[in-house]
């Protein structure tokens, strides 16, 4: 007998875990809904979230939101881990509508770890924190045999503060909404790849690793009635946009022509055969906003330096529940599915 | 030019992260002092707590906590990395006095382990927060490549609320106070050991891990001017009493026939070459007590099932300040130094 209720194994095409099942794609939603959700009693669109939303009495709602970071090479252009982590960790907070204010931060060394490198981990996860705001207030430390881990991995865990009146849901998208992207997509998950393959553009390919709380609170506070934000992480633009189409039972219609995509990254992807849309950004937002606001909430975008290459990409429409459709540069159209797999292992 | 500051990296005696910097003795405090709390500018003091406590206004503090669980094997009797993940989080909450509320879980996936294995993780983590009354509502999950990681490494975070007028701290134990610890000490450590090493007793050496919560709360409820409590994990109770000796500047003075150790833990540790005060313990409680309601709160202690073995095992003096002192069973007296390095790796 299993105890995994109605999702036996026989279920798994596979036994074991496999790369893909960390790339934020179906192999990751398919461990969570057939492993995690059953053992742990979650609710599946809870598992969508990017943070928890936990009511503590008195008034006070709180986001609390983990991530875990592997990222290879630890140093990258635009970065290394220690920022990243708490990047990310910041931004799902944002994207929850919460103010972030505390961190937690585990390392897991491997022996042999240069202290140098530590050091410098340890500095740019502080100056990542002064930058947005947040304070980094407990921690642990984790030491592996060498060849049982990877320099080091680090696991950041965040709580903000969920203001009064606000409620964003990936479930919350309308007919009529339209999608805003703060930024050039692409960037993060084409700065580590062209370090990995040592590929070299006369122009340097960096990650976008940016804190997003001040432009978040900027939009929220322009617009409490946006109905969803989420950071394109693993999997990509594409990877949100079709968890919103699923969520919120509606078609999102993206168009080509709108994307804001650095020429050295659209070069780089096309010599890597890659689809920015797939790519995963650390410093960049999509919001879902009501059509009427759409234009506004761009120029005050375009305001904050994180957002000054804002754009808007698409529409919610009610068509063809579920997917996420592309008008193509050739006036065509096509369907941009979830990704399957991994694209990029170890890319946050 | 470093920007470590006042602690040049010539201070160290090494330049790479040794198997010792996790073991929760002398070089995790060195790795702590003079490379993360220079680097993320906290206070030394508030490094040595369990938990960061938290003020988010309208009266409500937080107790929030993060510990990275790494042990190996990952099944041992008496529990798996799954349950030590829970609890280990758990008790560092219920040790800053708090009541433990939520938790998060980020593992760190090995490609190829088993499915199985994981799942049975997961059915353990949820039984250990049910036993608990504490829920596990966030979560993360990456894959490493094979080699880079260890089958699965957890990173669990909590959030606790800690009731009005509680103020425990490592630096509150004065002459006088009592020290009381839960139950038979060293039965983690010797467990995962006794796997390792193929050791096999007529009776089995189980792990004590357990969640603490319910007995640190009935504890504090009886007694609210506790000073101070901690879970005895790396480093075990000669860990833990150092630090209170130097934190409260006191002397602890240890009676050895006051601590209990199981037979086969002490036979196994002779066996093995080690000391049970430095063993670790994963359900076990140090509380260091007023000396007037010391006898009352043993007895309160052992009412509860994880404090049936409870005992008085030492007490506070004004004596040689920073240093832990043990009246031995053969009359004489001895330090308790801190550990140096790492005796058990990889042991939580």
């Amino acid at each position: 007998m299993s105890s995994f209720g109605e999702c036996p194994i026989s279920r798994f095409d596979y036994d074991r875990i496999l790369l893909g099942h960390g790339s934020g794609g179906r192999l990751t939603s398919e461990l969570i809904g057939k492993l995690f959700l059953p053992a742990f009693g979650g609710s599946p669109l809870a598992a969508l979230e990017d943070a928890a939303t936990l009511d503590i009495g008195m008034g006070s709602r709180l986001a609390f939101t983990t991530d875990a970071f592997v990222v290879r090479p630890i140093f990258f252009p635009g970065g290394d881990i220690g920022r990243l982590a708490v990047c990310g960790t910041i931004n799902d907070l944002s994207v929850a509508g919460a103010v972030p204010r505390f961190l937690s931060a585990a390392f897991i060394l491997e022996e042999g770890l240069a202290l140098d490198d530590l050091r410098r981990i340890a500095d740019s996860m502080q100056l990542a924190c002064d930058e947005a705001g947040v304070e980094l207030v407990t921690g642990d430390t984790k030491v592996v045999d060498r060849g049982k881990g990877d320099q080091v991995f680090i696991t950041t865990t965040g709580i903000g503060l969920v203001p009064q009146g606000r409620s964003l849901s990936i479930a919350n998208a309308k007919p009529g909404d339209r999608i805003l992207v703060s930024g050039t997509i692409g960037d993060h998950g084409v700065a580590i790849l062209s370090v990995r393959e040592g590929i070299e553009f006369e122009t340097l390919l960096e990650s976008d690793v940016a804190p997003l709380n001040r432009l978040t609170e900027l939009l929220m506070t322009e617009c409490p009635s946006i109905r969803c934000m989420r950071d394109p992480t693993r999997g990509g633009v594409a990877g949100v946009l079709n968890e919103l189409a699923v969520a919120s039972r509606v078609e999102v219609r993206v168009t080509e022509s709108s994307l804001p995509i650095r020429p050295e990254v659209r070069a780089a992807c096309e010599m890597l055969g890659l689809d920015p849309m797939y790519v995963a950004n650390e410093g960049k937002l999509l919001a879902v906003v009501p059509g009427e606001d759409a234009d506004r909430l761009l120029s005050v975008a375009r305001q904050h330096p994180l957002g000054r290459n804002a754009a808007l990409i698409g529409s919610v429409v009610s068509g063809r529940l579920g997917l996420v459709t592309m008008q193509s540069l050739v006036g065509g159209e096509r369907l941009v599915p979830v990704l399957a797999g991994e694209q990029l292992p170890r890319i946050c």
